[in-house]
C-alpha cells in the first residue's frame, strides 16, 4: 500500500540504493505557482549530512519534478516526480545480504516477500520519506495561502524533556539549532545527550510535538475518517514511530474530566474554549484551536555494537552494522512529520469544499 | 467517511436515537457457520447496565441479521444487520437542543454541517460501536479458527495503574471483575476510584492495554498500511480516544537502541527475539511475537457539575448536564477493542492471502 | 464489492427472498429536505405488479429510513434504510435449489463461493437494485435543485426500433405508456411484441436510452475517471446488461472525423457545439451539451419453456421454471438507469466542488 | 483520478511533450522473473512510426524501471518507471496554444481546470496510454504463467466489417499484417480505406474486439465490481472509446431468451455451456468459457481539415491542425485494450485469492 491520501492522494516508490526515490501527486488544486526552490529546501531540512547531529552521509536531493506543471503552475494533472539515488554506496551493505538486522525490517520483509532488497534497508528505509517531504511541500504552499501553518520541534531526547506547553515556547527559533528544539539550554543538553550516544556507537529515540495554528473549523469526518485519525495513521507509518497522542494524552490520564473539559467563551467576539486540553480536536472535527500532538520515535536499530541475529539459512550468527548511521533520527523526521501533516490537512480541506 | 477496512469493509449507520444502529459487512469469507449468540454476547459485553461502574440506562441490545447468512453459514454476501433503538429516552437531552456541551461533538458537528442531531449526541455517540462490536465478533469467529486471540483489559484508570507487563498477568481473568483488569488487588483499587469520582459526578479516564497472540508472520503492508498505523487509526477511531502507542512506546522513551533492539535466537527450533520491545511489528509487519499496544482514554465529557458554555444564538450560558452515563468508558470500551483489533487482523489476513 | 460511488457512496445488501433490501448513504449533503413521498414514488416506479407487461409479482416496496435524518432533512451523518422482502414466495423456487438455471448467475455464485442462496436468486436478483432506486431519488432531489434533468426510456424492444434521436421526442410523455417510450406508436409496437413473447413464454431484451440535460460543464476525471467511464460502470452493473455506448457510438462506426467532428460556434452568446455527436462529452468531461447514451439489456434468462442443464451433483437433467417473472425488463429497468445515473452525477458533482 | 485498480494498482503520469510519462505499479506479486524485453516489445507494438498506417512520428519509447526489481526479480515493493518524451515538436502545436480543436479535450480541460497543456494534447494524449503498456505486461508476464492469454484484433474499421466470430478465425495471424485483422483479405480492404482517408487528411473509427482465454471461473464481484464492469470501465477509460459491448450486445437485441440462454452441458467430462451467447460471464462473475467482447472507437479528432472553432478570448476562428497524426487509431490500440484487459483479470484474480 503506497498510496496515502483521499482526495490529494501521494504514491511513493523507491528503494534506499535503486534509481530513485519518486512519487505521483494526485488531486492537487490547478492554478497554483509552484516556486521549487520551497520544495528544494523542503528536502534539504532532510537530507542527512547536514550537521555533526547526523549521519555523514552527504546526499544532495535534487528534485526533478516530471508533470503537471505549466511554467511552474499547477494544471490538475499529476505531479509526477523524482530524486535520483547518487551517493549510495551499495558495497557497506554486503555483510547484511543473508543477515536479519535486530529490529529491523529485514526479517519481516524476507518473510512476507520470500525475497529483500538487502541494499540500504531497500524499500523499508527511512529514505522513502524524501517522496512524502516533496508532497508536504506542495501542501504546505497551498495551506500557507490559507494562513494554516505546522511546526514541529524535537520536546525529548531520551530523558531529557521540554517540559513547557508549545504555548510557552518561541516557535519560531525551531530551526535555530540542529536538534529543532524551541529552547537553546535544552537544545544544547539534547545535542550533548546525542553526541555521547553516538560516542558508543549507540541510538536514542525521543519525542516530536507538532502545533498546526489556524486550522479551519470543521476539518475531519465521523466516524472513521476523524482528523486526529488521519494524524495518527500518518505519523506511525513514519519510520521508527511508536506511538502518537493528540491534546493532553497520555500524560493526564490521572485528570478528571471537570478538569480537562474545554468551557466555551467568547473571546474578541469569537467563539473559543477557556482551556484547550482537547488539543483543537472535538469528535474528530477540528473546532478552531491549535491542533497539537506528539510522536514518540524509538532509537533507531542501526547501532554500531555487535548484536545476536540469524541469517537466511536459519544460522545463529553475530553482526556489527557498518556504515554511517543517524544516532538521532528526530531532527531530519521535522520536515517529515510536518510533511505528512500538511498533506492530511490539505487532504480534509478538499475533502471539506464538496460541502461548502 | 463511514466505511472501515480494505478487504474486510465495515459501513456503519445509525444515531443514538434514531430508528436504529446498523451496517454492512463486506468482504467477509463465504462458508462460515456463525453462531449468532457470539455476537449477541459480544453485544453483550458492551451494552451499559451491566454493572455498578456503567450507566444506569439498560439497553438490551438485540442482533438483527437481515442478509448475507443461509442457514447460518455466510453466504459471500454483504452482511447486513441492524440493532434497534428500544430504550432511548429523548426527552432527557431536550436541554441540550441549542447548547453545545463542553468537550462533546456538538460544537463542531453544529459547524460542520450546520445541522445537528442533538438526541443523546446523535451520530457521535458511542451507540454507534455497536456496529463495530457486531462486525468484530464476525472477525472474532474467523480469528479463532486461525488460532489468532486478541484480549484487552484495563491497565489504569486515572492514576491507578497495573505496573505489570501482560507477561506477568493472566489474562483469563480479565471478566471475573467489573473494570476488566487482570489483577484483582488492582481491581478492586480502580472500581473504587470510579465510584468516588461517579459520586461527585465527575468522570475519569485510563488505558486500555491490548493483546494479540498468535498473529501470523507477515501481516501489514509498507509503506502506508503498516499494521500499527491500522491498528493506531482503528484505536484513534473510538469515542474518547487521545492516544496509541505499541511496544515500549512513550513510556521508554529513556532507553537506548542498544537496550530496545531485539536480538534474534532460536528457541524450540523456531525463530524468536529474545525480547519483544518491538511490540512484535517491524518494519509495519508483523514478525510473529505477541503484538501488544496500549489505549489512552480521556474522561468522558459528560459530568453531572455545572459548566460554562454557548449555545448556537451565540450567547454565553450555563449547562448541566442530566441523563445516565458512564463515570468512566474503560469497562464498555474492552469489546471494542477486541471488535476494531479484530477487524484489522481479519483485513490484513485476507491481504496477505492474495500473495499466498 | 457492494459500495459504488467516490464522493456519494451506495453500499448496499439484501437477498431475494431474506429479511430485507437495504443500503448505506454516505456523503450526502446535510441540510436538503427530503420529500419521502419523492423516494418511495420512485421505489413504486421499479416494482412488479404495476402493469400488464411486467411480472404478476405485486410487491409493495416500502421504504424505511434508519438514520441520517432529522425531522426530514439530511443531517451529513449516514443513511440507513431497509425495504423489507413481504411478498416473497420461497417454495416457487424450490425445483432449483440444486439446479443451475441456463444463463442465470447460480453456476458462477455457486462456484465462486461454493454456496449460493437459491431463493428467487438470491443477491443476483435483481431486487437489489431497491438500493440503487433509494440513493438515485436522493441523488435526483439535490440535482433537481441544481437545474439537472435525467430521462430514460425505452427506444428498442427486440427489433422494433426508434429511429429518431431524442433531440425529435417529446420526453415528458415517457410515463404514459407501460413500456415507456416517448412515441406511442412505437410503444403499441412494443408492447404487443412483449405480449407475443409473454405468451409464448419466451423473454426479450432491448435498449434504454437516457439523456442528461443542464449538466454543468467540467464533471469527470481524466484518466481513469472519465465521465463516461463512470456512467458505463454504472449501466453495466444493472441485471442483463450487456452494451453501453455513448453519443455517436456503434451505429457510426461507418463515419469520418470530418463528419463527426462537433465544431464550436457561438449561440445566444454562450459557446455550443454546431452538433452533438460527443455526446456531450469530451476528453471524459462534460462540455455542457446534452449527455446521452444508449444502454442494451438482453433477454432476461428466465424462460417457461424446458431447458437442458445440470445440477451441483454434475449430473444432466432438465429445468422448466415457474414463477412469475418479467417478459422483457425494460419498462423497470427505467427508473434504474436513471437512478445509477443519478448517483454518479452527484458524485461528479461532489467531486469538482472541492476544486471550485 | 490517475489510479486504476484495486489490488493490483496503476498510477499513472506525464503529458505528451512534459519530461516523461510513467507511472507506479504497486500490489504486484513478489519472486516474478521480468523479462525487460517483453516490457519493451509492448511498447513497441504501441509505439508511432511503425508503418504506413500510423503517424509518421518515431517515437521510441524506451521504458526506465527505477524502483521494485531486484536482479530482475519483482521484490513486493512498488514498481515506478518513466518513459522520456524525446521527439516531441512542441513548435507543431503553437498555433493551437489559445484555440479549442473540436471534438478534443481543449475546451474541457480549460473550463475545468482554468489552464491547459496544450502542447501535443497535454495530458489527454493517448501518449498516456505508455504507462497502461507498461503496466498490461506485467500483469501479461503473470497470466501467462498461468495459461490465461488475452488477444484483441481490428474487427471493423469505417463500413468494413468482419463479419465472422472469433471462433472462425485464426488469432495467431493477428499481427501479420498492419492493421492487425486476422483475415488477410479483410485487412488489405482495411487498409486501403485507411489509406484513401489518410489522403483526404480524415480520419476512420471502427471496432477491435477481444478475447480472454483460458480464464479461470469466479472472477468478477457483485454487485459492483462485475468483471464486465470493470472490463467496460477500462475499455471506455481508452482514448476515442465510445462504447463497450460483451458477449452477443447490440447487434442481437433482435432475439428471444430461448435463443439466447447458454444451456449447459458436459463435454469432456467438463462443465460447459452448449453456445456462449454470454460470452463467459453470468452474474458478473467468469464461467469458464471465453470471454469476448467489442470497443467501438471514434475516428480521432485530429482531422487537416479547417474547421470552425473559437479560441480562449470567445471569439470565432478558424483551425487547420498540423503536425503528423494518425488516420485511423486502432492498429496502435490493440495493445492498449490487451494491457488493459491484463490489467483487470490479474486484479480479479488477485482479488479471487483472498477466499481460496
Amino acid at each position: 500500500m503506497n498510496t496515502f491520501g483521499k482526495n490529494f492522494r501521494l504514491t511513493t516508490f523507491g528503494e534506499s540504493h535503486g534509481e530513485a526515490i519518486g512519487g505521483v501527486l494526485d488531486g492537487f488544486p490547478s492554478g497554483v505557482y509552484i516556486d521549487l526552490n520551497l520544495i528544494q529546501n523542503e528536502l534539504n531540512r532532510r537530507r542527512p549530512g547536514q550537521n555533526k547531529l547526523t549521519t555523514s552521509r552527504n546526499e544532495f536531493d535534487k528534485i526533478e519534478i516530471l508533470s503537471g506543471l505549466l511554467d511552474n503552475v499547477t494544471t490538475g494533472c499529476p505531479i509526477g516526480f523524482i530524486v535520483r539515488n547518487n551517493n549510495q554506496h551499495s558495497k557497506d551493505y554486503s555483510n547484511v545480504k543473508d543477515v536479519f538486522r535486530p529490529s529491523h525490517a529485514d526479517y519481516t520483509y524476507y518473510k512476507k516477500y520470500s525475497i529483500r532488497d538487502y541494499r540500504g534497508g531497500g524499500r523499508s528505509s527511512a529514505r522513502e520519506t524524501i517522496s512524502r517531504v516533496v508532497a508536504g511541500a506542495f501542501a504546505k504552499i497551498y495551506l500557507e495561502k490559507l494562513g494554516i501553518s505546522i511546526k514541529a520541534y524535537t520536546s525529548q531526547v531520551g530523558n531529557i524533556k521540554l517540559n513547557k506547553p508549545y504555548t510557552e515556547l518561541d516557535l519560531d527559533i525551531i530551526d535555530s539549532n540542529d536538534i529543532k528544539c524551541p529552547d537553546i539550554k535544552m537544545a544544547k543538553e539534547m545535542e550533548s545527550l546525542i553526541l555521547d550516544v553516538k560516542k558508543d556507537g549507540d541510538t536514542i529515540g525521543g519525542i516530536i510535538t507538532c502545533v498546526i495554528k489556524n486550522c479551519p473549523i470543521g476539518l475531519g469526518d465521523p466516524v472513521f475518517g476523524k482528523l486526529h485519525c488521519e494524524l495518527g495513521n500518518a505519523m506511525l507509518s513514519i519510520n521508527a514511530v511508536k506511538g502518537f497522542d493528540y491534546g493532553l494524552g497520555f500524560d493526564n490520564i490521572h485528570l478528571r474530566g471537570s478538569q480537562l473539559n474545554d468551557e466555551f467563551d467568547f473571546i474578541n467576539d469569537k467563539i473559543k474554549t477557556k482551556t484547550n486540553n482537547s488539543g483543537g480536536i472535538q469528535g474528530g472535527i477540528s473546532n478552531g484551536e491549535d491542533i497539537y500532538f506528539r510522536v514518540a520515535f524509538k532509537p533507531v536499530p542501526s547501532i554500531l555494537l555487535e548484536q545476536d541475529t540469524i541469517d537466511i539459512n536459519n544460522t545463529k550468527t553475530k553482526i556489527k552494522i557498518n556504515g554511517r548511521h543517524d544516532p538521532c533520527v528526530l531532527p531530519r523526521a521535522i520536515p517529515i512529520v510536518e510533511s505528512m501533516v500538511a498533506i492530511v490537512i490539505l487532504d480534509k480541506y478538499l475533502e471539506n469544499k464538496k460541502y461548502e
